[in-house]
């Protein structure tokens, strides 16, 4: 029996995760045997899906999470195993330096101080992000990155989370915690609606024609990303959930498997899909600040570290648009 | 004109690096030019030597550095430069996780807080240290350390050091400040008393037998270490504060070049200084907690952003033993 936790900043991926952690109803915790999931707490400041809600091993807790945890680790309480995945978003934190600050390195913190304040060193999922990396005039990157290629984040939310990086690692040196930090590429297709991440037009320009509305592309067609499905992200955050110590290998991040796509070659895509008609909604507008901010992103990496773990990359953009209509279209189906 | 502010842990560093500015009477600043020093503000629990209290130009700050500037900027006031080396050792922060949290973590955070609250983005040169550097099982050290080498921490104290440095360079990315993390070597032969670091044995085992005194070494003879005298990390300070921004060459962090050598080499310098009589006052009492704590810190570094800003290390360790000698034993000179 296991009591799991996740912090959510209302997006999707907390519900997402929440939903498979629910279906198998059990779970193999850091490798030491399958358990049932008695309890699933969700923190979230946007409130859970009804779906969730309804469901009876859930625990929805609705606030702030620096604000729910300076009164203690109240929420956190029996927790074997919690995913952190609360954060403001790179465009917020990019805009507003004081609100990254308070929501993803003064809410990491308080959360790291509660799990030890628990005394039982539960399993702590870090989601963090290749936000990490970063290419400056001083430090340009890497052709190809690895699993130990210097964090230089261009951005205040890259900051934020390779600090929430080192804390975890050194909470997990001193015993105090079980750290696992999967560094996300970014996702896409992202289901609902816009969010203010920079790389939001990385799913709106795929999301928005497939639905029969126009989206933005703020960037060049021939810009570069490394993505992952929404799919591979949740099989990502599970492996680090249920790796060994040993299979983990070690405190530092692991950057997850991405597949390298260009704009053009992601609207190819949506034309095989969908046709010309589809990427006809896309309007070119080129955005400087968004265009400086994700030029300085990395694009290609070797994940020796999650292939160990074996976790790929998803095979093609094609195959991550079939994957989002047939969820999108599924009857019945909670979505996101 | 130019107020400058130094804040220190009680430590010699600060005051050193006092009496080095205020004989100068000017300093380059970031290579704008030079201005006379009109202001040395020192900020340090532990009070200020009587010389440095008697200069006209200095304003002793006494205090908590977190808890001076909870209450705002104050102190300060009018900065052109701030050198931030107030912190709580290695030794202290592994044996009280809470204190290096405190007086590392927050204290810096308030720091970069307040210098931002100026709205002039003062220089802030940072002293981190090679404990952002770690040696652990799943990852090993490269034989050769550089800039571009990621920071994997085995204390507390690194930890700490390493969040400074990313927090400093994103507050220097956004132009609240303007930050130079300069990465200190273990400085050897630091004067006056033993300290809680877990280096302390790196100055004591030479500083204590040239005064006739016993001292402890917790550590096998063929441990190495990379090493730097007081000049030489005084020297590399100044050297963060009168670079031109081009000179300095990015965000992050530049280690300081230092000079590799094993314990054994250290005693045979000190033999040939004093004569067997200085090294049999050396009592080998292995410590295995500082054993495992020093072989996890690396020990050959290649320096080359220090190289091109002019820095280069001790040439050998007989000149560092003749450097500590001399000073402590000029008559009329304020020692430490």
């Amino acid at each position: 029996m296991v009591h799991v936790v996740i912090t959510g900043g209302g997006g999707f991926v907390d519900a997402r995760l929440a939903r498979r952690l629910l279906a198998a109803g059990e779970l193999d915790l850091a490798g030491a045997g399958l358990r049932a999931i008695e309890r699933l707490t969700l923190i979230d400041q946007a409130g859970v899906p009804d779906d969730l809600a309804g469901d009876g091993r859930v625990t929805a807790v609705p606030g702030d999470l620096g604000d729910l945890l300076a009164a203690g680790p109240g929420p956190l309480a029996g927790a074997g195993l919690i995913f952190h995945l609360a954060a403001a978003v790179s465009g917020e934190c990019e805009a507003d330096f004081d609100l990254g600050m308070r929501a993803n390195l003064r809410a990491t913190e308080a959360l790291l101080a509660a799990g030890r304040a628990l005394g039982t060193a539960p399993v702590l999922v870090y989601s963090s992000s290749i936000a990490a990396f970063g290419d400056s005039p001083d430090h340009p990157l890497p052709a190809i990155l690895d699993d130990e290629t210097l964090p230089n984040p261009q951005s205040s939310y890259g900051t934020q989370k390779v600090i929430g990086e080192y804390l975890l690692a050194d909470h997990t040196r001193k015993g105090f915690l079980r750290g696992r930090t999967m560094r996300l590429a970014t996702i896409s297709v992202r289901p609902g609606r816009p969010n203010a991440a920079a790389s939001g037009y990385l799913s709106s320009i795929i999301r928005e024609p497939l639905a029969g509305q126009r989206a933005v592309c703020p960037v060049d067609a021939a810009t570069a990303a490394a993505l992952a499905s929404p799919d591979r992200a949740i099989s990502a955050l599970l492996c680090a959930a249920t790796a060994t110590d040993e299979a983990w290998g070690g405190h530092s991040a692991v950057n997850m498997p991405s597949l390298t796509v260009t704009v053009a070659e992601m609207v190819a895509a949506l034309e095989r899909a969908a046709g010309p008609a589809a990427s006809a909604l896309i309007d070119w507008v080129p955005d400087p600040a968004v265009e400086r901010l994700v030029a300085s992103w990395p694009t290609r990496f070797r994940t020796d570290r999650a292939a160990r773990l074996g976790l790929t990359p998803d095979p093609d953009y094609d195959a991550v648009i079939a994957m989002h209509r047939a969820e999108t279209r599924a009857p019945g189906r909670q979505s996101p």
